[in-house]
């Protein structure tokens, strides 16, 4: 079964659990793409920067609004009536070598332009007050059709965003990506080793 | 309507709304104690150092595992089933002027012993870690009868839990909370500031 969100994202809950694979096996199943969706490589990064103490990065729950439960007798309470609310927040955040980490993660299937529309007022408010305090803020973005990734520091995002008023445009275009972000590959031992660029932003932080 | 979260927690979902009054009036109501939850006390309280540009500070939404959802036509998406899930986590995290912050925050009506039963081994394991990776972690208690609010450090807290191991203790003693925490006086602007006990926190921390 597929659920969507209400911003869009797909929901999946009864993915087949993976196949049980001795670990070459597995490594080569994730570093040949087995169709991860952004969500899922950030999940699985996360659990090996955990488990690695290199970090303690979480997606956050979706906010619902829950109406009625049922508690029925020797099992536990289920959630007969619930709605999806709107998130105040990005969904990730989490420590970093005693930095407060902040970000969003959206992929695309188009091959050059990247749609503003993709993401949301109270995301980019969020980074700015996140930014302000001292946090790393960025985004991750994935070309999905191009198998491409890229860390891209909240500064350029506002840019971008704030043109919009301006000059009307409606997407940042791929060079412009390019320009001003990390590039990061998809990989396995992290599937996705962000945490690479996280540091780089850092160090040229300082040199500024 | 009351809901019971598995943890013990209640949920309040059809709260009347606040009564419109001025804002001396509404002062004067919270600082009276109108009978907040510690929770609402401190979304409260974050609301108002968000405002305030003082942290970006929020509480995580309850993880729900998602069954089944309804696509009503021209209304919005209902869940119909869905259960309470385990978090990984607790409760709160953020950023306070560069520094990550994670804590969790408990109540009990208790006038001497506080039940350690109150965490969780997850809660535990999940301030150590983001302990290691450098973060100011500690819980703030509350106790109701007393009206009296502690901020503990995160290091005395895992004293009492590994003791429990060897002496059996299933409660910390008040004198001891006293002893190890920072005392933080319920008021209003915010409802509980908590933020000056992170700074002694972090002050201290600098002096070893």
């Amino acid at each position: 079964m597929k659920l969507n969100y209400p911003d869009g994202r797909v929901f999946h809950n009864n993915r087949p659990s993976k196949p049980s694979l001795n670990t070459s096996a597995k490594k080569k199943l994730i570093f040949g793409d087995r169709g991860m969706t952004l969500e899922e490589e950030i999940n699985e990064s996360n659990k090996y920067y955990r488990s690695h103490d290199m970090a303690v990065i979480y997606k956050k729950p979706t906010p619902i609004q829950i109406v009625k439960v049922d508690y029925p007798k020797r099992s536990k309470a289920v959630i007969k009536e619930a709605y999806f609310r709107q998130a105040s927040t990005t969904d990730y955040n989490g420590v970093y070598n005693g930095y407060y980490v902040d970000f969003e993660a959206k992929e695309t299937k188009n091959k050059n332009t990247f749609p503003l529309k993709n993401f949301h007022q109270h995301q980019i408010d969020h980074l700015r007050m996140c930014q302000k305090q001292g946090g790393i803020c960025f985004v991750i973005i994935k070309y999905v059709t191009l198998k491409r990734y890229f860390v891209m520091p909240a500064d350029d995002l506002f840019v971008h965003w704030d043109a919009q008023k301006h000059d009307g445009a409606k997407s940042i275009q791929l060079k412009d990506i390019v320009d001003c972000s990390i590039e990061i590959k998809a990989n396995y031992d992290p599937t996705l080793p962000y945490i690479d660029a996280i540091q780089q932003l850092i160090e040229s932080g300082k040199e500024k």
